[in-house]
């Protein structure tokens, strides 16, 4: 008998950015800096560090599994009810919930952006669920009329990432309103808002209030980005609770740690520490995109906190040679591979990579 | 298009132990004690407490996706090799991962125990996979030879608790050496060790001194337990790296968080906190069995750091009295569901829960 099933054996597994710690154990590099997995470059919130100090000798207990006071505290916060909201191991694995619990497998079919967040995909094919990538309009910003005319009477669940990571294009308030409204009724939308706290665009609207449009409609939201929590893994996913009560059927028991839960509370009281980092991400990422762009680098507008870039080098010798220089960046599967995604990091940082990147670009074309 | 699949429609969720503060919220008692979820009663180490202190401001940046610094230190605790080893957010997600990682929906087929825990059971539920749940003898001690006739052709997975939850019952030496030789080949065994550090009969053995024995063997362990981090959410899988290789491409990214990460790394360098729980355990568990003997209650025989208990009262009512003393128990599911399971706490918190089962006695039978 063979050790896996045939969709198992083909699965690559996710390759994260590089923490600054391994690539110090690799080279003989120090004082590097990481732009390459789009985290918050300041700490969390002085609350959150307190809070978990304050939490820590209670850890033989089992975590709430109910995340009672974290969703209490949830649906204040966004005027909803505790049980339209579902809190996960970090938003990531809401989307593997997702496909697990409203997917049948090898049945109902599957629809995202590409190049988009890599984790839908990988979802799909963990569950063995067909699907269809639809390419953005150059790869670089979403085409809502691609993604719509690619659902069929088998479309379970259509992802759309608002921002997009790692492009940084955003689906504007009209085509949003379009895509809910007019997308057959039995496909679950399920709209990624992992950066929702970056645009600056004036027509960005949150799916959350579109509401009304749709019953069939998932916004994800992470704690991860704007809220810099990335290392404690929490995110939510907020719908009707007719649809969220299933994620409690499939999720495990205790998926959302005790000092998750505690840190995710602490966080969302300090919503100045939250402003402080969007404002700053806001101009940096102005700077760098005009820095960049005086330098001769093609760069893919963005509304994230993070901005894909093209240098007069290939992608893998640019990503290469910044390594060399202590700036870890993000390389980008084809067809994109020709570009590097870099997180808008401290002003220093960004000063440094703007310094890298200039050496780069006097070296010579492609 | 109906919302779920038939599968994930009958599916029921885990009821976790009720937590102090939540029994708290719904009566008017308070200084409830809770023996319910099998806990430490005691805190964590200190040196967890500090490693969690120390490590609070840098929850901006994503955790080590792949465990390195804790697998290191796990391989050099059982002297074994790093890519033996896989980590999970808890065992509970390595449960679901091998059912997911291993078998194919509707076509492989898993075996386990009842009463037993009850993970497996809503794995395979939520996998789609069918099973066979053995029972034991009389519901309350191993039945390894029924276990392997439960074995087809179709078996891809056997999950057994050593020792066993909730009836606390192991398998003797002899009898796992017996099911890991002759068991099919193409059988994965799943030894379940959450309670592995509690037992004290001299023919018990782990499956980690016997892996020679078998090339389909994984063994779980958890830092829930007897390390006390049941908060944080760590357990691990040892297996040959060929067959662990696959469950990094099932996992999440970043499935175990970093406070997870630094928490159990601390607490595997304190072996003695973890003795003096042990040995705590021990007496106390002798003490509870003679007392709850002397007072007419039925026991089965506990190697873990629990009891299941019958008292003169059905389940139900037994649960719901102790309840309104502020003692929180588990109640069992049938065929077991005149039994409670009570785990062993503080040897004061012992002896309230004795007092609370003494007035329960006197108040007359069934």
């Amino acid at each position: 008998m063979t050790l896996v099933p045939p969709h198992i054996a083909r699965l690559v597994p996710y390759r994260p950015g590089m923490p600054v710690s391994e690539f110090e154990r690799q080279s003989n590099i120090k004082h590097a800096i990481k732009l390459a997995s789009n985290e918050s470059p300041r700490g969390p919130s002085p609350k959150v560090i307190e809070a978990i100090r304050s939490e820590a000798a209670q850890l033989n207990r089992y975590p709430d599994g109910s995340t009672y006071l974290l969703r209490q505290d949830l649906a204040k916060h966004h005027e909803i009810q505790p049980t339209e909201i579902a809190v996960g191991n970090g938003s990531n694995e809401l989307i593997d919930l997702l496909c697990r619990t409203f997917c049948a497998p090898d049945e109902d079919h599957v629809v995202f952006g590409t190049p988009s967040f890599l984790c839908y995909e990988l979802s799909c094919r963990s569950s063995n669920l067909p699907f269809t990538a639809v390419p953005l309009r150059d790869f670089l910003s979403w085409d809502v009329g691609a993604l719509m005319a690619a659902v069929t009477p088998q479309t379970k669940l259509l992802f759309v990432a608002n921002p997009n990571n790692p492009t940084g294009a955003y689906v504007a308030r009209a085509d949003l309103e379009t895509m809910l409204r007019e997308t057959p009724s039995h496909v679950m939308i399920v709209v990624d808002e992992a950066y929702v706290e970056f645009p600056s665009a004036e027509d960005y609207a949150s799916a959350l209030t579109l509401r009304d449009l749709r019953e069939r409609l998932i916004v994800l939201r992470t704690f991860s980005k704007a809220y810099g929590l990335a290392g404690l893994r929490v995110g939510y996913a907020v719908g009707p609770s007719s649809i969220i009560a299933f994620l409690d059927r499939t999720r495990a028991p205790f998926n959302v740690n005790t000092l998750a839960q505690v840190a995710a509370r602490a966080a969302l009281t300090d919503q100045e520490h939250v402003q402080e980092y969007v404002a700053m991400n806001c101009v940096e990422r102005a700077r760098l995109r005009d820095a960049l762009t005086a330098l001769g680098a093609r760069i893919a507008p963005s509304q994230a906190n993070f901005l894909l870039v093209r240098l007069d080098q290939r992608g893998p010798e640019a990503y290469q040679r910044l390594l060399s220089q202590g700036v870890i960046t993000r390389q980008m599967p084809p067809p994109i591979d020709d570009w590097l995604r870099v997180s808008v990091g401290l002003p220093e940082e960004n000063s440094r990579f703007l310094r890298a990147v200039e050496m780069l670009q006097q070296e010579g074309e492609r």
